[in-house]
């Protein structure tokens, strides 16, 4: 069966995610999902073991924290976290992201806690 | 071995090219490569046959022609063709945009002609 081909506007979608930490999907391609999210605060020290993971910035600045460093994107900027990379994403003001991950990504990586949400179309 | 690890900026790799219809990797996650393009004017029918794409316009309109109907594509809105869908893009004035497409994928499609380029790293 054809999927629906559309367009999506990511400003328009944004609007209607309220909770922080909690991706929303918005697209599929192959084995891959475009997430939107919003983001302020800081997340927890994960990684993913056989994912990478990409953060496209669409508004404010986030910070990616490495053991070794920060990583600061600025809108209109992304970073790829190669698998198995430990990192702790932090927005000290709300940031809006756009991900790309494998559809068989858990955000809180190998662990699963409180902070762990499944994934939700929008 | 680790990749590097870096915050890539889509207007400053943008300057970088100048050719129209000539992606340029700019990153890669998983099976996927990130690209850049400036498109203007027709780009030919094609289809990809086992591969999804993705269209995300970062500046300008582009319009990608479907068999039964036009998809119009503004700044921050994104489109993926599902694979098999007969495409040609078209951009009347010059559009810059960030594809997301498997590796294996030729910007053609399933034929091979002098708009065949090769993915190349900027």
């Amino acid at each position: 069966m054809e999927k629906a081909i559309h367009e999506v506007n990511l400003a328009n979608k944004l609007d209607l995610i309220q909770e922080h930490w909690s991706p929303k999907i918005v697209g599929e391609l192959n084995d891959t999902y475009v997430k939107l999210a919003k983001l302020k605060g800081e997340f927890i020290w994960h990684h993913h073991e056989s994912e990478d993971e990409l953060f496209l910035v669409i508004k404010g600045v986030l910070v990616i924290k490495l053991r070794d460093r920060d990583l600061v994107i600025g809108e209109g900027e992304f970073a790829i976290i190669p698998k198995g990379v430990e990192d702790c994403p932090f927005a000290e003001d709300e940031v809006h992201v756009m991900l790309l991950e494998p559809k068989s990504t858990v955000n809180t990586g190998e662990v699963q806690n409180e902070r762990t949400v499944a994934g939700q179309w929008i």
